[in-house]
C-alpha cells in the first residue's frame, strides 16, 4: 500500500477539491471520456444503427450509472481559470450546473433501471433522454472545440 | 440523439477495437485516472492517514468495480505501436496480462462486498490487495514514468 501511496500522493484523502487543478481537469474529463465510450454505442442502438443487444445495454447503462455520478467534484472553484472546455457559466451559475449534472444522474439511473427488462422501447427512449442531457449540459456550460 | 451520435462518431458501435488506436488509448487512460482518483483516498484510510469513512469507502468501491472492468478493451492490437506507457509485454504475454487484469476486477469485486460491512480489518486488507494488484500490473506491465 506504501507504493499505492506514492503513487496517488497529492489527491489522497477523500477531499477532493484539495487536489491540484490540472488533476482535477484531467479527472473530470476522464469521466467525461468514458461516458462518451460507453454511451456512444447506445446512441447507435437507440437510432438502429446497430442492433440493441440486451447485454451491452446492460453493461453500459451500469457504467454509465456510475460514470454519470463522477465528473462533477472535479470542477471546483480553484479550476475556474484552468485551461479547459468548460464555460464561465459553470462557476457563475452553480445553481443551473447542477440541475444540469442531475439530469444526467438521474437519465443515467433510469436507464439503468430499465436496461435488464424487456421493454426494447423504454430503453431507447431512456438512452435518448440521457443523450438529451449529455447535449443540453454542453450546450449551456462547455464551449464549443 | 443525432447530436449524440455526431459527437461520437468514431467510436459507435459495441466493437470497441474498431476505434481507432488514440482513442482507445485516450479512454484506457481515463480509466486508469479514475481508478487513482477512487483508490487514493481508500489507500490514505488503508494506511491510517486518514479516518476510514465508511460512507467514502462503500462509494468508491462501487465506482471501483466498475472502472477495474473499464480499461481493458483499449489494450486492442491496434494500439502494439501507438505512444504510450504500456510495455511490450501487454502484447507478447496476453494471458499474463489477462490474468493481471482479472487480480484487479477480482479485488475490487471483493473490496465491493466487503465495503459496506462492518469488518474494518477486512476492509483495510482488501483496499491494501487491490493496491497490490494495481502496483502488479504496472510492474510488468507498464513503462516507467
Amino acid at each position: 500500500v506504501v507504493l499505492s501511496l506514492a503513487l496517488y500522493t497529492g489527491y489522497a484523502g477523500h477531499a477532493y477539491s484539495q487536489a491540484p487543478p490540472e488533476v482535477l481537469v484531467k479527472q473530470r474529463q476522464a469521466a467525461m471520456t468514458l461516458l462518451g465510450k460507453y454511451y456512444g454505442p447506445l446512441a447507435a442502438m437507440a437510432d438502429g444503427k446497430t442492433p440493441l443487444t440486451k447485454e451491452v445495454v446492460a453493461r453500459n447503462a451500469g457504467y454509465l450509472d456510475a460514470l454519470s455520478r463522477m465528473p462533477w467534484d472535479g470542477f471546483a472553484p480553484s479550476t475556474a481559470t484552468a485551461v479547459s472546455r468548460a464555460l464561465p457559466a459553470v462557476f457563475s451559475n452553480p445553481t443551473g450546473f447542477t440541475s444540469a449534472q442531475d439530469e444526467l444522474i438521474s437519465a443515467a439511473a433510469k436507464l439503468f433501471s430499465l436496461a435488464t427488462g424487456a421493454d426494447r422501447a423504454a430503453i431507447q427512449s431512456a438512452i435518448g433522454t440521457v443523450g438529451e442531457s449529455c447535449g443540453g449540459c454542453h450546450k449551456s456550460f462547455r464551449r464549443p472545440s
